[in-house]
């Protein structure tokens, strides 16, 4: 089976045995930005046109690739949802000498009822699930965060939170941004960032201490980024861990069966991706007393072919 | 005496009888950002000079003029500080024919030792009090609005908000800046950002919501500037408030010498500034169970009488 995780700027590629094993991967030329109007089958056959040619039939696509900019428009599926309720929305797109299926994004509510959606994510979660029925909570780090919480090895709900474009935009079209040199790192600016964060007044006001600090010389123009970064990513994870905490049980959180109280446990917090950001949030978890363990690296190519094992492709 | 409030993209000149009374006022041509490396002198002869001709020799200028990127730079002066700190502090400049002064900005540091600044709002703050040993609570909106609590007419301390930056960024650089049109007004939608405001999950998440809602339809594009605006308006209120009441008092936001139970208290907070922030803020501080009263739309031309009366210009 070929396997497509094809966001809004990337797309990325794998070839993948029955068994799920990744026999070869590649990136694509870009995301769906770049394709054209009808230009979908021309840009998969572009992407892994000798893949097909030597054999393969099935091919199975994440991410924003199935909404409304894509390919086709595969309707949100409601949380929550698991590996066989994806495997059975899948939807079919027509495509020449292979059976395409789009998977389908998740769309859920927040404690207050305001709505949440992801596109692709949802295969990193369920692949980077250590048991089928397992209860996890799962952070993927990006330019729209996603704080995700599986009970019973189905995702339950989730969270977004808009660090790393909040980030950019202040960084690049603030005040802020003009004394910063440099990027963002897990350091002691970084440390301080997140301590930072659990003061009083609000991350509006955080905001503007990243430029008091530094006109005093208290902030070095090159951990300028770092701390910004580590009051994003500080209020971020502190809002995260209470809500995950308080929707999804401290005793489940404890990752086993045992009652325990919730002031006592540590989260444990599942990190899927790659990149700098990793580090930065295993920083931040720890530092809020949690405890960030990474996920699989390829937790998306799995994660599609264990929803590729569940489709009726016939 | 002439009066300028000169900030860093526009300049107010006042021309002021010795009670105070405003007797002229003007726009100048620009903020600090347009004067030429040591142009400052010419620039005040063009927005002042025919006043200057008529007999004038007194000159208070306040605002980023005194900053490092202004004319001269006057060191900020640490809070608490009054009108006679302030007057006593005032920077001379040189200048043919008259005697000009810069009043120095403030500093402070909130309850976590992180410094804080201003230069211009002073002026506004000691200019907008109703008694000379008045206690209040004063926000003056704009892109770093400022929340200052003032304590026997001295302005104790103050705390910084970057909401009208963070809110151009958010609005001109994200995701979330595509789907809105028209201007942040402080109706329905205005409201239903400022309660999302006081729900789990955080700023960063919120943020996501703005898009969300949008994409269900839940919230029209003509809408979502205010909705935004409410989110972020409605967090630095919550904040200020709570940390006002905190570091001022409960009984002394009740604006009189009673002791009142803080829980009972409705905070009262001035508002000092003008254009369409003023009505968003007296919406959201009402919504957050405060009270907001307008303050005098001339406060900058008032305080800068009352310093000037205390100065020893000879």
């Amino acid at each position: 089976m070929i396997a497509v995780d094809w966001g809004t700027s990337s797309a990325r590629a794998y070839r993948l045995a029955p068994d799920g094993a990744v026999l070869a991967r590649r990136e694509g030329a870009g995301g769906i930005l770049r394709v054209p109007e009808g230009g979908f089958p021309a840009a998969l056959t572009e992407m892994v046109g000798d893949w097909l040619a030597d054999g393969e039939t099935r091919v199975l696509l994440a991410g924003m690739v199935g909404s409304r900019q894509g390919w086709q428009e595969a309707p949100y599926l409601a949380c929550p949802a698991g590996l066989d309720a994806l495997a059975g929305a899948v939807v079919p797109v027509p495509f020449p000498g292979a059976a395409v299926r789009l998977v389908p994004g998740l769309s859920a509510e927040d404690a207050a009822g305001t709505p949440e959606v992801m596109r692709g994510e949802e295969v990193q979660v369920v692949g980077a699930l250590a048991r089928p029925d397992e209860d996890a909570l799962i952070c993927l780090p990006g330019s729209h965060a996603k704080w995700v919480r599986v009970a019973g090895g189905r995702i339950a709900g989730f969270t977004t939170h808009m660090t790393g474009e909040a980030f950019a935009a202040l960084k690049d079209h603030t005040i802020l941004g003009r004394m910063m040199t440099g990027t963002a790192e897990a350091g002691p600016a970084f440390a301080a960032g997140v301590a930072r964060s659990a003061e009083g007044g609000g991350l509006l006001h955080h905001l503007f201490g990243t430029r008091t600090l530094g006109l005093f010389g208290r902030l070095a123009p090159e951990d300028a980024a770092s701390y910004l970064s580590g009051l994003l990513i500080g209020h971020e994870v502190a809002a995260a861990l209470t809500g995950g905490a308080a929707l999804a049980g401290g005793a489940v959180l404890a990752g086993g069966g045992a009652r325990v109280e919730p002031a006592l446990v540590r989260p444990l917090v599942r990190l899927v991706g790659s990149g700098p950001l990793m580090a930065l949030y295993g920083r931040a978890i720890a530092l809020k007393g949690g405890e960030a363990v990474p996920g699989d690296p390829d937790a998306a190519a799995r994660g599609l072919a264990l929803i590729g094992e569940r489709i009726q492709w016939a």
